[in-house]
């Protein structure tokens, strides 16, 4: 149905890729471009191993707007898939209105050197997207992402308000690694060491990082500690969904990480400010991604699932009074990593990625704007994400939660 | 009595230089240099307003041995006492020889891309010393030092020989850190990371580092855990007291300690091997003491009492059979700081490195040659530990230690 060219070439960006690649009756011709040019071959000869699709490569500095709008223009491209940093969210955008691309990516734009995660920033772009007649869809992962289409598919077939929404992400995959992250460390640490906000009538009580926990028995899993932490569609679906009195973010963590995490915190190893060392500035995070494994690599050696889902509590439609709903998929890091060489944590965000494309394509998500997942009409990404790896189940719950 | 030149200016130098001015009548002349010489002026500063006394100040690159014996001669000084990097020492000891200059340092060469403490390398500077008639005295610190010493007067005064010999050093100090190491955190991790080494019966069985731990009543402190670890004077002890059957290090290290030390091992962060980032080769051990905190800038919070001593079994001089004594100092953090402006860890090694290099001018020590402190007679050195702040006791125990 378009051409598509696909921005980044990390462990999210292989998992859609083979994905894009699997439907191209959708993806009708496929550009992969990073700063790292051979990351774009590497992903390309898979694609090509896996599926028989020729993908083109090639070279780009995302910083660089109109490098990046000469390349949406050689390419062609309708729609510009950002799987690169959330730095360059902007930068990409900029290049989508220059170039006349619509735009897509899968986590909201934070400045590199303060660890804030908000979406003003993109929503300020509402108006010159709606009068450039293109569309822009925000964080089209897992979560953010799916978590939205599941509250939006229960608000749109199950309830009629949301009073309070819980989000529970569990990595219950284990590797060989003493400390290794899920996805690229630098923003992982960012986002877990951030003060834990939730929204609370109107509100957003801070805790402190990685102490609130609580232990809980996931689908497929079984018992684990998670952690309230701030994410970033907390902010989204309170203000689509303005009815909403409590909403929080949960995700799991053992014992080792927490340790980890916590000794590279008093160590001053995940700081983001420079520090001048033997005569040149280091910043301590991003050397410590130097030193820690590529998770990506991690995919062979990874096994167990992962299971995501939200857990609502509103007025159901049908009249029956207040209803809770559990909603969730489980995912099999092996089989994730057998069917397109990417672990489970990768798979869960890229896939959504091209479901949301996809979704684009087919024409059910093309109004000119910004747009999040919960503004979006839930049913063809709900039925999508049933064929392609991730299918999800609801199940209704006794009664809200009790933590 | 003579002319001393110190190279270094981290917090023993602080500690020794002080202590060195306090005794004018042998230090008739002190020049300290280092390759910071602002870190030499603040000592001198402090000096001057400790003491009254006036030192010289220099800059100086330890590794550049034509620029060590032009400041030797410039100085006139008769020992040279090395208070810089054990990764120095060679070259210092090359200089020393090539200016016609005596030696003394507080620990043992190790070359900077191996973490491997062995006594052959200045061992074999033995003839060189003899045949220019200079007298080279290593480890004059605390451990290696005093703990040689205090094994030495025991073998002197109490026993014939020393069937085991078991040294014990605790750090019961506290301070605001979440994580701070004693002295230098480059050398001080390389040392607690190292495999466990003791000497029995002939050989040098390993333990892996940090992992063999016993719970033992510090006099002064209290309970603590202390680990099986490495230590150089175990070589030098067996080696000149070859009657030893078991020798053993312990160091005491808090939980918390033993944590961050297992966490940043586990992320590469203590390797000493570069590793390219951002187009540099960067050594992750060193970058980590960029972050951590300068010891030398914790004495003013630092609280709470060190012990260091030897428990030693053998045969009794007096021909009463098999005896075990407990010899040890306590030292206070507060009151080290409160006479010289550094913690009890930076005085415990700074102390005795002012001690023997007052045997040397005093004519104690002062035999051509390179000579560890077992192998040089006790008594005045244990006489002006009593006298110089760090006094010490001997207790005999009812039998051999049962760990």
């Amino acid at each position: 149905m378009g051409k598509t060219l696909v921005i980044g070439a990390g462990g999210v960006s292989h998992a859609a890729v083979h994905k894009m690649a699997m439907n191209a009756d959708i993806f009708t011709e496929i550009t992969l471009a990073s700063r790292t040019k051979s990351k774009c071959d590497d992903i390309a000869k898979s694609v090509k191993e896996r599926t028989g699709v020729d993908i083109r490569t090639g070279q780009i500095d995302a910083m660089d707007v109109a490098a990046t709008v000469a390349l949406i223009k050689e390419t062609g491209a309708e729609l510009l898939v950002n799987l690169a940093l959330p730095y360059q969210d902007l930068k990409l955008m900029d290049a989508c209105l220059e170039a006349g691309c619509h735009y897509l990516d899968t986590a909201n734009y934070e400045p590199e050197d303060e660890a804030k995660f908000e979406y003003s920033w993109q929503w300020a772009y509402q108006d010159k997207f709606k009068q450039a007649g293109l569309t822009a869809i925000l964080g089209s992962g897992f979560d953010p992402g799916v978590t939205s289409v599941f509250a939006k598919w229960l608000k749109k077939h199950k309830l009629d308000t949301i009073r309070q929404i819980d989000i529970l992400d569990a990595n219950g995959g284990s590797n060989d690694q003493a400390f290794a992250t899920n996805f690229n460390p630098e923003i992982n640490l960012r986002e877990v060491l951030q003060t834990a906000h939730h929204w609370e009538k109107g509100k957003w009580p801070a805790t402190k990082a990685m102490t609130h926990k609580v232990a809980f028995d996931f689908p497929g899993i079984g018992e684990r500690n998670m952690y309230l932490m701030y994410h970033e569609e907390l902010e989204s679906l309170v203000t689509h969904f303005p009815e909403i009195e409590r909403a929080r973010f949960w995700m799991t963590f053992g014992d080792a990480y927490i340790m980890h995490a916590t000794v590279l915190e008093n160590v001053g190893m995940t700081r983001i400010d420079p520090v001048m060392h033997d005569g040149k500035e280091i910043i301590p995070i991003q050397f410590l991604k130097t030193l820690l494994p590529d998770p990506g690599d991690l995919g062979e050696e990874t096994t167990g699932k992962a299971c995501i889902g939200d857990i609502v509590t509103g007025q159901a439609k049908d009249g029956s009074g207040e209803k809770t709903y559990y909603i969730y998929n489980i995912c099999d890091h092996e089989e994730c990593f057998r069917e397109v060489g990417s672990q489970a944590v990768s798979y869960t965000t890229g896939i959504p990625a091209m479901i949301g494309a996809a979704q684009f394509f087919k024409g059910n998500w093309r109004e000119p704007g910004v747009w999040n997942m919960e503004q979006l009409d839930p049913d063809g990404f709900m039925d999508m994400l049933n064929h392609h790896g991730l299918p999800w189940q609801v199940h209704e719950l006794d009664g809200p939660v009790e933590f």
